[in-house]
């Protein structure tokens, strides 16, 4: 076989590239004329993608479209909204080619993220880490008592992937009820599946509403006043899947009113979330700046994670997390 | 039988009372004159309290002394310190005196408590809630990094009794290390046991150090410099036992040197905490009002348990919870 040119604009950090370079040799790894700014963001437009075989990072489309002898890309994000129009899929599937996302990087993270966040709420860290008042103060009486345990209590998350199924196995031990949301439910779920039709009566239910939608067509504002409103009163909200999933003024009026106890938001619409955007000073809403997929050695994990889908690559195996 | 005389200084709400004036019917509850402040504070002497033959609360020390027809006192706390004198224990002994505790009330919400803080920690939360960097940003990539799953970690619990084993649950889908510290292992604990010789060995191992301990004269300033050298550089220190546990300058000066990455205390010494102590300035110190124990209808759950044992109590059945 001749050597293969690997293009990676992932910014890793020099042992994970050094892991990478490493690992794919004697196949050779194309750096981009400008460094990406992160995982996550767009990479410009770079003349030297014209000419390889595999790229690895966020792939700038119009390269992409060009480049004659790419095979296979792996993104270095779970999120692929730039890519999942109808458009990029019918072209990738006539070119051939394979596309594949690094979800298996970021699941356990964002799990263990979201997870953190209903315990926190469970817990009323927030209140609590600020409070001064101790036994015998109505305060803490009040905090001491608004705090649950998560036994008993039901979860409905949005999207059932390997996020969920991950969070669905961290929350058993707790005696939940976990409903998913699934538009084809297979029957291997290991929870209650609801299909879209028959949410509200999850709603209904719901102490925990947990989004991890991705972002297309379908979902754009998905949680909306409507679908709100079928919440149980005084439940708590979660965003790790995509801002634009959710009517963020519907979902101010929520926490404004009442009706929703919390929101625990790790993805806005836009992000940055502009400085003086109202989600900012909403009652009882917490935000974290999109970190749910962080974690130790980000770099490394994603480094392996490509390695091990070359060696497949290679080997003509099918390869994990394909998308397209 | 003839109608038994139950004291119960327990504040509990309306609705708690009366499920409890009710499952004792015909047996009789008797009040104090001076409501207690919390179910965690001392009990004022009272008169009323000479007749009784049972009593459910904090009772006053002199009172129990002092009362001839006690059979049976339920505490409606988890910790017992102001009763766990050798003293107190013989004269009990001698007097015939059930003492049993409301451990089970408490577990669940103090295993999940002290959880959530191992979850707030490994995902950064109280920074992570201020924070307006977003991707891209240098800051961003540092928290984002600093960020950690639980996976391969290793906990090591100070004290095993109902806490620690649901902990130990919880704990189980991340694939953690689990060491707790029993003096006497009994090999039905279910996680990996270290008995105070080798502790060092353990700490040696942590990530996460929890300290559950009960407060004794074995205990008192257990978590002094020596034992806090041996933890592992960076690690986290939990504490939702008692305060008088911990030599709190020496917890001060691992922060300040940065050999720990964090506490997380819900128990303090004094409590209330004066506002001028240092440790609510020290670095990556996390403080929650002894909540730990709270959950909602907290009341009810200590009047079931009482209910359960009042039942065992009169069928002459061994009680829940016994410590004495």
């Amino acid at each position: 076989m001749s050597t293969l040119k690997i293009f990676c604009d992932a910014p890793l950090t020099p042992s994970a590239m050094q892991l990478l370079c490493e690992g794919v040799a004697p196949h050779e790894i194309v750096l981009p004329q400008k460094p990406a700014a992160s995982v996550l963001a767009k990479s410009e437009f770079d003349p030297a993608f014209a000419s390889v075989d595999i790229a690895f990072g966020q792939p700038n489309l119009a390269n992409v479209r060009q480049a004659e002898k790419l095979r296979w890309m792996q993104l270095s994000s779970a999120g692929y909204t730039r890519y999942d129009t109808p458009e990029f899929r019918s072209w990738a599937a006539a070119r051939g080619l394979i596309v594949t996302n690094s979800s298996g990087v970021y699941s356990e993270p964002c799990a263990e993220h979201v997870f953190s966040l209903m315990m926190a709420r469970s817990r009323r860290l927030p209140e609590a880490f600020k409070s001064r008042d101790w036994s015998g103060e109505p305060a803490w009486e009040r905090l001491r008592n608004a705090c649950s345990t998560l036994r008993g209590q039901c979860a409905v998350i949005l999207g059932f992937g390997s996020i969920a199924s991950q969070l669905a196995k961290m929350l058993a031990p707790f005696g939940m009820r976990i409903i998913a949301l699934r538009r084809k439910p297979r029957g291997d779920e290991g929870v209650e599946i609801v299909t879209p039709e028959r949410l509200s009566e999850a709603f209904a239910a719901a102490d925990h509403v947990v989004n991890i939608l991705p972002e297309n067509a379908d979902s754009v504002r998905f949680i909306n006043a409507e679908r709100i409103a079928w919440i149980k009163p005084g439940a708590a909200f979660y965003n790790i899947g995509r801002g634009a999933t959710v009517d963020q003024e519907a979902l101010l009026d929520a926490l404004r009113s009442g009706h929703l106890d919390s929101a625990w938001l790790d993805v806005a619409s836009p992000e940055p979330l502009p400085e003086d955007h109202p989600l900012w000073a909403a009652p009882n809403c917490h935000i974290t700046p999109h970190i749910a997929g962080g974690h130790h050695d980000e770099s490394g994990t994603l480094a392996r994670h490509f390695l091990e889908n070359f060696r497949r690559f290679l080997a003509g195996a099918p390869l994990v997390d394909r998308i397209m």
